[in-house]
């Protein structure tokens, strides 16, 4: 008999991921519901929602029998940690961990190995579940972390442990195999903690931001209920006909969500242990994906990879683009690379797990022309209903609709960060009066849409004017002769700073600086996109843009190695 | 500035019908919103999301004037009533009143003025909103009510009071206008008593279900999500496109959840003050409305209308019925008659706020015949995400799910109703072993789908064996001569009791109690739907089936009139 009757199930009943997961295996048990494609040796692994289910009820069972305790409200369980890819046993311990009322830290294993055992140290995670393609990386940080992580668990297709100096190392499919298959799940507080995840730290160290059972409910309850209200082709209705392939980590903010909504929805989820090109597309055409999420990046590779019409990808409909801004240009260009397609943008950081602005054609625009509509779907766009955003002035006053006045992106809802973990210093610079302050700089048009512009941290202070770089970077990109472009502030006498544009060509392009400065000018300054001064003074085209661990462009490395891009940079200043 | 910061914005930021009322002046102030068409003079008023928001605000600075005071958690604010019909300015009420703090009290104008005057002085309403419509039935009742309600507000679409002896009336449209048309709206708690619906009582007192904000926002949000999970026809997406009209009456469990669901959805609800078979037509073709929810006699009046050919009903397409069983052969006549809608069914009651169960299409059933699907969309349904429902024996334990064995409803989740209003004995009879009990009965099928079978008051107990009376009336209304039928149980000195069927015929037919009994026993019995014995033992041909004031058949009233029914009933056990 349930221990907790009225009042608790009527005032609160709570808000559980608990909920989610019981859902699939209750209305599709024998439906195939994940499915799990080893990078590696291309072998797939098909599970049905009972399958599944029943594997996460062993794994809450290993999770017991290793001693795991539950947290409580306002005190987080243990800390268990991840250093896995997309697979099946990844989402299994994004259930199991939280549901049975520990605390999941996916860790970024593309972080900077000094960062990762930072956040492992300062999360004092106890165990570790690890896939065996990281399994090298956990060996090279073992002897900085052995002293207070109790367990580690080896993941892998493959039966065995490999030999190791790891000490209390266990092998995971063996653990399942010895639990039993159901499991009590409990109804715990909503206000429990479910998630820690890491900020991939552009400046300083990693802050973990927390996330509750409630919150995440919430967000995941609230963008479904979005996808319900807009009626443009880029949000076309799929219902349980999606079938969504997960490219973003799922150590990265919960993979923008796609663990929760796919198992809430019932719809079968595509897990491709890590993204490749080749991967990417087989998977699309063998198992007819409909929807992806994406950083800007990956279309860049997709449309740099000269196989891609050799595949079938015409189940592919949907893709929303986020982690960075949505360049017009880059849009267009695999729009007509891979037909019948729509790219939408969306914007949201680690504080607020992460969706909090997406793309939104209004009613009345329906009627619009194609191109008209494609500024709209690039554009950042409108908030998730539920979540209040503003963007404000230095003193917190909301900046006028105009279009141009930058101001910060606050944000406050059910579903942005409680707290960083054991930070209260880090807590109070970003919340106050009644705001969590992103440190994002955006514009909102008079339609009410915001168009983000730049990290503050980013942003070119030129003069006594500011050059949001993200504006020129889209330009740029709007090139055909253009595959990926990012701007920098670098130190100037006279201005303080000037723009240096940093340009990665099409291949087989053979463009030049000036090329790039005269696309600017036709479609800037001509059109009254920018002004003349804001054009960049150098310019330098290069082989690869640095990139962070996520796919952003990363200008920390641009700025620790000026001198590098300065030395492959033409000055323009006189075009 | 926001007094309360962090950690409230953060851990615990609120779910409120604020939040809703917000979303559309922001994104559509001016695009119509709101439709209002006065039923007996056919006059339409039209008003922008930005109007509506307006005179909404301008209302709370009424209720300010008047000395309302807000609630906390825990201890409801004042109590506010309405004597309204579906208009503009009840849905003005149904947000202006909970989101400043009050309680909103819609007073079911159709109970017996017993009951009426019970509600009113159980809940001590301190203000009663009331329509030019109305104004008859307070002025019966007001001698019994005048000592405990202080004010009165009258509602018209013409200036001026009335004649009355009504002391302490005033006049909604002036007073809104010597309002200012800004409100502060507070940040209430989401635990803030925001509704009190009284059932309607078929057997006893109506009991007093209240609802907080956070249960309206949970129940509105996730049966928004799950309208975005089917893929069947009888739920085609329609998002912003939808057009819903109101026809259950805003005093009935509210309008099963239009007001927040179209408000949050922004799309345009149209309101027909009360409804009327012509007002319906003019409505649905002028308005080209796509979507409305109704109880079963709504369809059975537009069945009988002789004129509905003359109007432009193409833009319905999709129609929800509650409130009561959906006989397929009502849905089936009714297609027929107004062609590319889809009627399903769904299942909730006051307690539940009321949306609890709802017709739902499986993916994997998409390819079956028209026949077979509309057999699973008039079964009540799965339950919605986010509710457990089950259906259990008299121990508590769950049914098989065999399509056969009955057992009661029971369910929890974050709307059921917390508790009834001054009554903690009603409420425990409810609550108890963590479940809400529904007193409805139940058998789940195989893929489990959940079939209501009976009220546990109507179940006719015949011998040792149970028959559902639901049962044999949607059997019986799959005739083509039918038009309505309904079953009760009638004391039997062999059986304990036996069934009596009372059927209305479809106009013109003239069919006979033995052609009802011929028809049983062809579909049912040779189908082995029903056992010979579950055939009544009674059949009625009457001109009118008693309703109760939501709709439902009036079962109590029946079995009060008795020997009238059993005057007109012939004999049919020998047949």
């Amino acid at each position: 008999m349930e221990s907790r009757t009225y009042p608790e199930f009527s005032t609160r009943y709570p808000l559980l991921l608990t909920t989610f997961m019981k859902r699939p295996v209750k209305i599709y048990p024998d439906e195939i519901g994940v499915v799990y494609r080893n990078h590696e040796t291309g072998e797939y692994q098909r599970f049905t929602w009972m399958q599944w289910y029943r594997r996460t009820c062993r794994l809450a069972n290993v999770l017991k029998s290793l001693n795991v305790n539950p947290g409580k409200v306002g005190e987080p369980g243990d800390r268990i940690a991840t250093m896995a890819l997309n697979t099946h046993r990844h989402l299994e311990l994004y259930y199991a961990v939280p549901c049975s009322g520990a605390l999941l830290h996916p860790i970024n294993v593309r972080l900077a190995q000094d960062h990762i055992v930072y956040t492992i140290t300062h999360a004092e995670d106890t165990v570790i579940f690890v896939d065996d393609f990281l399994f090298p990386l956990l060996e090279n940080i073992y002897d900085r972390i052995k002293d207070t992580v109790k367990a580690f668990v080896y993941m892998s297709d493959k039966p065995g442990l490999p030999k190791t100096k790891i000490q209390n190392i266990y092998e995971y499919e063996k653990l399942l195999s010895e639990q039993p298959d159901e499991y009590d799940w409990p109804y715990l507080s909503e206000d429990n903690y479910a998630t820690l995840c890491y900020t991939t730290a552009t400046t300083g160290l990693p802050k973990g931001a927390m996330f509750t059972h409630r919150a995440l409910y919430l967000q995941t309850l609230h963008l479904l209920a979005y996808a319900n209200l807009s009626n443009d082709p880029s949000r076309i209705f799929l219902g349980e006909n999606s079938i969504p392939m997960v490219i973003v980590p799922l150590f990265h903010i919960h993979a923008w969500g796609a663990p929760f909504l796919a198992v809430l929805s019932a719809v079968r989820i595509i897990l491709p242990g890590t993204f490749t090109v080749e991967g990417f597309c087989e998977l699309v055409q063998t198992e007819k994906v409909t929807s992806v999420a994406v950083v800007p990046t990956i279309l860049a590779l997709l449309l740099e990879y000269k196989d891609v019409e050799k595949y079938d990808l015409s189940s592919l409909i949907q893709i929303t683009v986020g982690g960075g801004a949505l360049p017009l240009g880059l849009k267009t260009k695999f729009e007509k690379r891979i037909t019948g397609l729509n790219a939408r943008s969306g914007y949201g950081m680690t504080e607020t797990a992460p969706t909090t602005i997406t793309a939104f054609v209004k009613k009345y625009m329906s009627g619009w022309p194609k191109k008209k509509l494609d500024e709209v779907r690039v554009k950042t766009g409108l908030p998730v209903p539920g979540i209040e955003v503003e963007v404000v002035d230095g003193n917190g006053q909301p900046v006028p609709h105009d279009n141009k006045t930058l101001g910060q992106i606050v944000v406050r809802g059910p579903w942005v960060t409680e707290k960083y973990f054991k930070n209260p210093e880090k807590t109070a610079d970003a919340w106050y009066d009644g705001w969590f302050h992103t440190g994002d700089m955006a514009t909102i048009d008079e339609e009410g849409f915001i168009v983000i512009a730049d990290r503050m941290s980013d942003i070119i202070r030129s003069g006594s004017e500011m050059v949001p770089t993200v504006l020129i970077e889209n330009l740029i990109a709007l090139a055909d002769f253009v595959l990926e472009a990012t701007v920098v502030g670098v130190p100037d006498d006279v201005w303080g700073e000037k723009a240096m544009a940093i340009v990665k060509l099409v291949p087989g392009a053979s463009n030049t600086e000036e090329d790039i400065i005269e696309f600017l000018k036709a479609e800037g300054v001509n059109k009254g996109k920018i002004t003349r001064w804001m054009l960049p003074k150098l310019v330098a085209i290069v082989d690869e843009v640095p990139k962070t661990s996520v796919g952003k462009f990363n200008k920390r490395e641009i700025r620790n190695s000026l001198d590098r891009f300065l030395a492959r940079a033409k000055d323009m200043s006189a075009k």
